[in-house]
């Protein structure tokens, strides 16, 4: 096990209906230790992708973005969320349905900030049904850059976002992937890697 | 000028409404160099005052916060928003009103992450009225920690927030302070610290 699925094993508490809840360390309190850790491990996954620019989405994807930014001195962008926004000579928008929320948001980027010789890695917290990486894909394609790559800290093994962004052709590596999990039992089993 | 309030005079646009602008280098696209400066700049302001956690709000205050908590070493903690939630036995709950975008928010904490014994850091990316802080400080209370300090990267001088808290008792330090800007001539002025 890696330093991540330990962490998980540790302190992170599955819930019926497949939820983990790891707000302990990675997205209400944040073990900034971890997160660098983290950082680490994606520069050294992409590091030969000649990365420009990191993107994610709010909130949080933001602390794992701006600690992996670090290690490839680059700028972190993030996706903003909004019920009402509408597309406009300012910005891109994409459509990000959250399976977890039941509600579709409309999430968007200014126009300045991703550009066409742009090798964008989009960083997230989660992946189930990969939903945000779908919608900030889109962006980034309206946008005429490239994804270089797909950073992953937790992907939920068992829906179908990881499988779908890995036949599409997209380098998406995921720190840990979980097989399956039990809210009886409390069992967490993570893919061999 | 420091080294915020020159980038502030490089990238930052004014706009009507005493709107400032700062979104291709602190809210939405982020210089991350630039945020690691303001983190080691924070953490030479408070060093002395025994840090346990920092507490920002999201969304833009997350970047800075772990930016900063990098160089304290402690867990960063970021409340969340929402429109429906409701104070329960899990959570500590308090209401922000924002001005800019003219809406009642509910901020809440998981019980769990804020305990009697921590001394919290609040660190957010703008003060205007002071709302923002004042929820968080809120929050602080009624878990029974003590607030040691208000860390913010640009302070609006000319809005009440930054002298009601400083008048309250609190340590705050602003990296900015803007004390007047004009969105004809583009013209920003600096309170001399």
């Amino acid at each position: 096990m890696n330093f991540l699925e330990e962490r998980i094993i540790k302190d992170g508490i599955v819930k019926p209906g497949n939820v983990l809840k790891v707000d302990s360390f990675l997205n209400h309190q944040i073990d900034i230790d971890l997160l660098d850790l983290m950082g680490k491990e994606f520069h050294k996954r992409f590091s030969e992708e000649k990365v420009t620019k990191i993107l994610t989405i709010e909130a949080s994807g933001i602390g794992i973005a701006c600690m992996t930014a670090r290690h490839f001195r680059v700028p972190v962008v993030f996706a903003k969320k909004s019920q009402t926004v509408v597309q406009d000579d300012d910005k891109y928008v994409s459509d990000v349905t959250s399976y977890t929320h039941k509600v579709t948001n409309h999430v968007f980027v200014s126009k300045k900030y991703i550009n066409p010789d742009d090798r964008i890695l989009i960083i997230d917290d989660f992946m189930a049904h990969g939903q945000a990486s779908l919608g900030l894909i889109d962006i980034v394609k309206q946008a005429g850059g490239v994804v270089v790559g797909i950073g992953i800290a937790i992907e939920k093994g068992f829906q179908q976002g990881g499988q779908l962004l890995r036949d599409k052709g997209y380098k998406l590596e995921s720190l840990a992937i979980v097989e399956s999990m039990d809210s009886e039992t409390g069992r967490i089993e993570f893919r061999k890697q």
